[in-house]
């Protein structure tokens, strides 16, 4: 799955910024790639680009039209289709994160093909992939875990490979989920591939590479999430990683969605998922705690953070407010031979 | 996914008998349904049902013409067609366990419309699942689990739920598998499932039911397979399982098609299937393990089973060679308030 920036990100009738993740997110972290956001009259967020319609987003150079938002039930509506419709005459590709599919509608289809664009269900993939072979992979990977859902796993994996390419360490980040998918501009959603794939999935999306080389993969779900556990542990598997960073959230008493599960406790999420990984890479090791500590004021993260850290014994810092400068040195120090 | 006996099972040009698994498990455990087999003169095998035409099974009462063998790729070659045109004309609905869909065939999606018959790729559910909530059902749930693929789950579960069936104990199979569902005429193949949707997808599999109800859930892979270990948790996170029972396999050194990775010990295995099960009901214990000896003699079979059962304290038999008498009563015992 490629794609191919600049982007205008449509936002729909979206009435809330949980909606808009992946807008935000690739506004966020590829703002040059941005060209601005396209909204309908109903819609009350917005990412903070400069407001367009299609055709002067057309005209200032998108060559991708993405609808980054989300609804309940993920459905397109009709009111969407006349925007959609737009940028297809335009000559942009369309890429859809919502789960209704744009390839389901014949109109938009036949469209399509006649201006000669991409219709892309980013959710939906048509790769067929083999089921995993389990062989060691050559090259170094780190995968980031979670205790939860949205606990910052994304950021955590950006966070870390920006701050490997500042040090001239050579590596990629390989987005698993939609919002990392934009921002790479290719990667796989691996909870959206068929059950028995998942694991083959991402040993062909972290292919073999130079010794060493970092794949710096983007985590999925958690070891202790009743949905999607079965996502993670696929991952784990095919990801074979060298390296882990778990990640967590502060003051979130339940699950995300699931009122009668707690979080875990942090040591038995690392070494759950340390026993997981092992099974495809026995040297694999944590090398840091990575908290989201939004919930909190500054004191109470830094002094939380020194807590967990001093419990662990590993590096324990929030990206966004610390960065990740002790967890890279422990990575660093760990795997420079 | 429903099916509707009689059968007529189609064998193709199946050339060794690991091919036949589906046919087979239906000719074992269903064999009154069964009316017969067809095969193609290339093929070698047998199912030891009568060798019928399709218009001889059809005359005989055949409902569903069962592609019932698997061949290198899953593909549906042009050399099946005639037969299967055969049975759409006939009357009968058609199965396929191969990877190819039927319904990516336009003549036989136009014949089957023309002859009111369903085209079912076992394969590919079209169901549209839900995520799982991790609620808490009424009734109670056994899940077999096993050291590896390939090692007796699907015999064990149908022994165990056979076995409560004699006793006057109300239960159900509950097929995840293609052979399993092939027996039972409904289920979800939970490997084809998209990989968000696994445990919501057992959840919907196994819903509340009487409290003194079982149902007895086939179990799919291994949590030590690094192909299909995702599978296997979202299985059991989705089954909430009371009991689990353990399936291993003697003198078995690597794991399936992973000349690279061991068994893992039983102890091993009890421990992490537990550890897991627990997170969505933490009531869970296991009744027993279930061995397939077929590798050894019936003395060295009887003695490995009473070494495992000293060790573990759990009724250890094979349900082919010893029945699984022991692991029900350790169920009865366990749940009988």
């Amino acid at each position: 799955m490629k794609l191919t920036p600049p982007y205008a990100l449509f936002l729909g009738d979206a009435t809330d910024t949980l909606g808009l993740k992946m807008a935000n997110s690739i506004a966020t972290w590829r703002k040059h790639q941005c060209i601005g956001e396209i909204s309908l009259p109903e819609c009350t967020v917005t990412t903070g680009l400069p407001q367009l319609s299609v055709n002067k987003a057309a005209e200032l150079g998108a060559k991708t039209f993405v609808l980054g938002f989300n609804n309940a039930g993920g459905h397109i509506d009709a009111k969407y289709i006349p925007e959609i419709k737009i940028a297809i005459q335009q000559g942009l590709n369309i890429v859809n994160g919502l789960h209704d599919k744009l390839t389901d509608i014949p109109e938009l289809v036949t469209l399509a093909n006649q201006h000669n664009v991409d219709l892309i269900d980013i959710r939906h993939p048509t790769t067929r992939f083999k089921t995993a072979n389990g062989e060691k992979r050559t090259g170094k990977r780190l995968l980031t875990v979670g205790t939860d859902c949205s606990v910052g796993k994304m950021y955590t994996t950006l966070a870390i490979h920006t701050a490997l390419q500042a040090r001239q360490i050579n590596s990629t980040f390989r987005a698993t989920g939609q919002c990392g998918i934009l921002i790479a501009g290719e990667g796989v959603a691996v909870d959206c591939v068929v059950a028995d794939f998942i694991s083959g999935a991402v040993e062909a999306l972290t292919p073999n590479n130079d010794d060493a080389h970092w794949d710096i993969i983007e985590g999925q779900g958690s070891l202790f999430q009743p949905a999607y556990a079965g996502v993670t542990l696929g991952l784990i598997h095919g990801a074979q990683p060298d390296a882990l960073v778990l990640c967590h959230i502060l003051q979130r008493d339940k699950m995300r969605g699931m009122p009668s599960y707690a979080l875990p406790d942090i040591h038995d999420a690392i070494e759950l998922n340390l026993r997981h990984a092992r099974l495809t890479n026995p040297g694999c090791q944590i090398v840091g705690i990575s908290i989201n500590t939004s919930a909190v004021d500054d004191i109470t993260a830094k002094e939380t953070c020194l807590q967990i850290a001093k419990q662990t014994g590993l590096p324990c810092q929030d990206p966004i407010r610390h960065g990740v400068t002790q967890i890279v040195d422990q990575l660093v120090t760990l795997y420079s031979d």
